[in-house]
């Protein structure tokens, strides 16, 4: 299988640290139970948090996993760090007060509508190769690498 | 990765819209709740459905990839269709009250099947296909691209 | 795509199995609610294990898919399976009155952890390949698989 780990690997190491990251969030999640039994508003807080993550957390891997395979695992990867380091800042400066009303419960838009469109082109480039004769596919590469740069733009 | 592709585009396709049903969904959610800042039942119904929705989608998307790979994309991808069309329908008519208590948390029950029965038939395909000497796939295949048009009858 | 089938079908296997307890619990609820229409403990219990489970779901299948595409496919669906018991044990066995703040949030952490080391150990050993010229993924292969035999341990 080492053919398809070639292509996958930087997904497979960012899927990794999203993981250790959700482990991160059960932890402080538990803790925070665990210190005070009653419950607190910072129990309340952490557990929101850790529940807006959660929610969102199928649909990041499905279309990170969709973008690498269909287009280029480089860019596909580096918009999931990013992501990784959204989520992180949420989670930390969390202060909304009850579950899913907060704004930012869809954190770091952005970055998903980046990786739809990836997934989007690549299927694109695909269904029209045999037409248009010529693969864009390397070109549409180069653009896809460049333009992950715009996403560190606060 | 391009013969990767052919074997999964149709599934990527799928993953896409649901991704984007998914985001519609949590737009719903947020906008509702900037609406009215208290809880109105509006806002609990409109919640719950989203909730029940995001609770079955890796159940969902597990068993419509494996299928895929295991048998073949177009059924798969069929009758993924038709569950975010059914998922589609029960988000905007939801008129339960609580959290998981209607009779429709687990919808799509007839769909799930036919996808986990897909999955069964690839994998007992794969493993008894040394014994028997020749391989079915394509007769199965047929087969299952007949009885997944079964799907559309209400 | 026989020759893809043939390193995953375990893993297949595993989600197929998995897939059909998601089910089981759902089903549960769902009967639990349907027979005493009022919010019972009994209800509120089934329904918290059953959100505690589904929260550890997509964490589980991402790390389990992860590890068997990188390193074997056997001690991967191996821990899965066992994690699959341990669940069910939990979801059986639950007594918690509250979501989230039973010390079993986080169940079978050893083998999530065992999982999470075969993906680093993969990893590793897919970059470190180059530079060191031979290739210990066989023999990294026989140790994952007595390793496994570890988590039988209670």
């Amino acid at each position: 299988m080492d053919y398809v780990v070639e292509h996958i690997y930087l997904l497979v190491i960012v899927t990794l640290i999203s993981v250790l990251q959700n482990v991160f969030f059960a932890l402080k999640v538990e803790k925070e139970c665990n210190i005070k039994h009653t419950h607190t508003p910072a129990f309340e807080r952490v557990s929101c948090a850790n529940r807006n993550c959660i929610d969102t957390y199928p649909t990041f891997m499905a279309v990170m996993w969709c973008a690498g395979l269909c287009l280029n695992q480089a860019p596909a990867a580096f918009a999931g760090i990013i992501y990784l380091g959204v989520r992180h800042k949420y989670f930390v400066g969390y202060m909304g007060q009850t579950c899913q009303s907060t704004p930012g419960y869809l954190f770091g838009k952005r970055i998903l509508g980046f990786l739809i469109l990836m997934c989007m082109v690549g299927i694109f480039n695909y269904l029209l190769s045999p037409y248009f004769g010529s693969n864009y596919k390397e070109y549409l590469e180069t653009i896809t690498g460049a333009a992950s740069a715009l996403l560190l733009i606060p």
